[in-house]
């Protein structure tokens, strides 16, 4: 584990040892602890009095973003995304304790968001516990629309693609990644969704112990996820569309191939046939020796089979 | 930037300069901004005292339509459509804050509706702020019904070219269409749904700003939002219904390009069985020199194609 | 313009010039304007200081049902359905401003509810103005009934047609009816689910102008109304089954067209290659004067061909 | 009509002339009505002060089910399911007028719960008006399970049919089972979802003509429903589920017989090709005569013949 | 039938005499009953005052999860979830009567989560009867998570054949367990999703048997069952996603059995006709013993159907 303790005092952002926190009560200070084991878990949980089903939740990394309210803090679970290469999306699970002066935040792993709150928190440019916990969910919301916005984009070339399609060879590429897209966005959310909740818990005030000047800050956080579910939503909607298209082109593209089978396997069977028909042992009937009939079989030939493909043609199946 | 700052006064409505906006309380005014920088932002928030949060939402140009309500004013994100070609269409998001006596508009392009509200204020035509802030938002949700009659329009040219379409050449040349339309209503439904609780909020009242009369204007600009989501909502269902028609259209006519070639194939496949019958070399077997024989074999020809051509007919194959 | 005051009056129901209808109040009246243009709408607006959103909403015939409450009336906006030829829907939409002793309705074409309810109010059968309206209502929603029996009765024809279809040819000509179908119930779901919360509006008596007897006769057409938008999602589900149902069927009926043409082609690819080997030129090795090998290549031609269609019919692919 | 009048005296339930009806208030007593006309419904109406509302819809047959609180009683349409002979399901609306002591019942068709209770009425089983309200309720809910479940029987039996298929036979027969029996779900869940809001009403006690442990009694009636739609609801998601396997099954096999098709032809056109290369009259450079050619050429068909067989087989073609 | 009576005396948990029941108001004491008959149960709900209406239920298996208050306790029905074998899912339904203190369970089948409790509360473990209740329902709630994880290690494996198949094979292999995975699905969020209800019922209070600690605890089983019904709703997504891809990758693959068969038979009808060209009896006109037309014609032969292979291939048809 590694535990610091950030405390905001009157000459700055200092970090003080973990065991300090009981002296601090009335000090904002962030306490954050990266990766803690069972005991060190219990200890803070004494320290702060904090209930042991939000111990629980904290250690078992619940896959659902929630916010529950305690007689006084909160106790949220919130997730983070990384793009740490194209193609493969890391879910960060982190839990907070939201007290009026002290926000404890539990993490495994870690994610761009929280280095960069920890940068403003100790340069002293958030006021408050609370501004720290907003800042918190604000930074890690805001890393959202980078993702959902490259899923916008690859929607786009992928709907580019399949509506400009003429021989067919995109389509077959670029299904799988339709579907890979459509079940990124059914992940993200999955995460994402319940946040909404999360913030609404927030910005409502059920634990007393953010003003209403904070609470408008959460509402704000509230809304832009609020965008992120409607964007993704409305990409389901496109990416569904996309598909329908692509079912719909390839429906299309196999009428043709039939087509194009039915009118050559016509055309050349009637030259079979007639090739055939001279292959006959009618010595005796057929005046194999006459060049009428000669010239004329190949011309008969020729003719029927351009005949044919005119036909097709305006047919529109050549 | 451009700052314009209309005042209704006495002898009617003149054009001031934005610094007079402090003197001006209690007197109608309109402060439009055009592209401002941080700076000028900076300069209005003072001067009005808006909160930092809904400064920076102006700035940023959210995408999702909202209205917040503030102590003593309304922050409204809106959304103006604007079809300048056919087949594009121009998003122009803008930003109110709208106090008793003050309207001010924050936007980067313009559009029809804004021009044309200008015209009706400077004109004196509108009371009070309030209804200034009404004919914003109606004329520019009056723009929307245009756009989407447009839509209604081609959807129904594209059902009567599916359902009245006989050779299927127009079933590809639609297909895209289709598909394009149905983005297009995913896109406008995104921007306009919440323009419906924006409304809500105005004409619920929820900052004291506009007395029972204006809330009621606001309730029929609401009423408005809503038979347009309404008509796009229909018009994504009869969409869904042609390309569902389309998609049967399509394995309809595969059906009918299949009978046909099983058709042609049985026929021509007879025919050449005959001639390659008597192709073989049983000279001692075959009676080659038989009239009986070489015009019997004709006649069976010409007479199982026609049967053949016939029962397919009757099946409804050919 | 036609505007007609009728004057429930002591001795039975009287016509009187429109210019009465000042003098009247506290007299159950209904004044009928068909058609009117702006001026006489202005007249009456004055007249019964209507309020100008109202005014301009009868006057710019609105798609979207609605009540609006008002200070002492309702501003209704309600819609007729009619069908004057079969597969043809007129609708007509009119207005209706509802005061406790005048109702005033609003429209341009007439639909056979109107003139109904006015017989009933000049035989003096309703017994006060809030009976009138529910009249109008009343009779102007049981007016869908026959039109939604009729889209069942259709869906059940379509149903029928494509469960008991043997020959597939029926499947090509419901298509159409059933996509015309299903965009018919679109259309009047859109206009006829609104109507109930205009109802809902009526029965909850926004307004005080009628009292709790008659908002328990709105709540009934309110159910009526309930009872029509079930009809028509219920008849929606069924539609999209039977669509399913065909689509189903299309399938189907191609994988047996595949299956014959497979066995069709197998079969007489087969006697193609016995006559064509026989016909080849190796008189040398190919005893073409045996009549055992002559009667043997055609009793293995036909033995080969029975035993093919067994096989596929054993298959059920013939 | 018949009309029975069943008393429950201190003695036993009695059957009494329905004139006594205005003598028995106080005593619970069922009034069931049986296709009464126009004049019996009036009297009765006139003796039970009933709402002409009420009387309009118990005459009328209205469709969906619902229950209306009037000042002393609850007026109630119903449906009772019954199935007569395998495959038909007949309906059965039925109306009751519920007072604290008397339960009217209208109806035209008989159904068995309406028996069954009747019985347990007769031998004093039901201890007030409002037990038999609930005994008639309960036990024609009661009478939907066997119904349902036998639903779930019949999409069990198609799943397996359609997922152990393996000729495909099975898949046209089934075709019409299935989409008959999700029509019949849709016509079933359309009749008994409005009965969760009757028993809401009935539940919540909007009359206050029964106590609180006859509205548990309603309540658990309720939770019957419910079970009923719920059941409804997940067996037309299995049922999509079949149809969609069903179709997914269908392209399957198309696959497999095209597959087949293209391996056969290519087959067979290589065969043919090489008897009718012999057959060319190229006597002069064939050697015709040489065992070598002859018994190379059938060699050589037979041998590709079979490697084309085996690579068609190894790709899963054959 | 097997009753237990586990008491939680001050020296331990012992098993008393299910007849002592009645002495032991006041002290914690969980009473499992196993099969009970129908006297067992009457002596039991004599003993505790239980309502009939919760007494039938409990004796009925009903088959949907349902929390009733009654005066004193929540009767609640609830189900367990195991798979004793791999594929199949047994579903344990059991009744619970909670009281302050006793705890009733009834059931018919066991299921892991009750022994599992059974052994805490033996080991004195849990506190009280309400946490014992929690424990009860926790544990069962806990047991559902390895079973969606495995339905959602099911998708994932689906998902990745489905995607990644390049034969085609897998495709049948995997459509009928597609299927069946969408099937469990719906049957386990049949009996999970009214659980939710449930669990809002004991969180909420609605009898005050618990006190606000214990509801916290219920709140916190009612968020594990909101996770595995948004887990199984996300894999219901899923899976439909992949049967999508599955249908469109069938779609694709037919295109291209159709293109190689189109490919395949123009190639070899070329070869054929020439070949059968030169099978014509007409030896005056063709020079049958010219060097250059036989090696010509087998040159043309050769050097077309390399040519339309290469085109095929170009085009993507081979």
């Amino acid at each position: 584990m590694t535990a610091r303790l950030l405390v905001k005092q009157t000459d700055g952002v200092r970090e003080r040892p973990p065991a300090d926190l009981s002296d601090l009560r009335g000090t904002p200070a962030w306490l954050d602890l990266a990766a803690p084991d069972e005991n060190e878990m219990a200890l803070i949980a004494e320290e702060l009095e904090l209930h042991p089903l939000a111990v629980e939740d904290a250690r078992e990394r619940h896959e659902r973003p929630k916010a529950d309210a305690y007689d006084r803090y909160y106790f949220i679970t919130f997730s983070a995304l990384a793009v740490d290469s194209p193609g493969t999306l890391r879910t960060e699970i982190f839990s907070i304790f939201a007290f009026t002066d002290v926000i404890v935040t539990v993490h495994t792993g870690d994610w761009p968001a929280r280095a960069e709150v920890e940068k403003r928190w100790r340069d002293g440019r958030l006021a408050s516990a609370g501004m720290l916990l907003h800042a918190l969910l604000d930074t890690t919301v805001d890393g959202y629309f980078p993702i959902v916005d490259d899923y916008g984009e690859r929607a786009d070339v992928l709907e580019a693609v399949i509506l400009q399609d003429v021989k067919g060879d995109a389509l077959r590429a670029s299904l799988a990644d339709l579907f890979l897209l459509k079940r990124d966005l059914l992940r993200v959310r999955k995460l994402v969704a319940p946040e909404r909740e999360v913030l609404q818990v927030l910005s409502r005030g059920d634990v007393e112990c953010y003003g209403p000047e904070e609470r408008r800050y959460f509402q704000d956080v509230y809304d832009h996820v609020v965008r992120v579910t409607d964007e993704i939503d409305t990409l389901r909607d496109l990416v569904s569309n996309i598909v329908d298209a692509n079912l719909a082109a390839v429906s299309n593209r196999l009428n043709e191939v039939m087509k194009v089978l039915t009118a050559v396997a016509t055309i050349l069977f009637v030259m079979t046939i007639v090739t055939s028909f001279f292959g006959q042992n009618f010595v005796a009937f057929i005046p194999y020796d006459s060049a009428v009939v000669f010239w004329g079989s190949i011309a008969f030939t020729v003719v029927s089979a351009v005949a044919l493909a005119v036909f097709f043609r305006r047919k529109g199946w050549l």
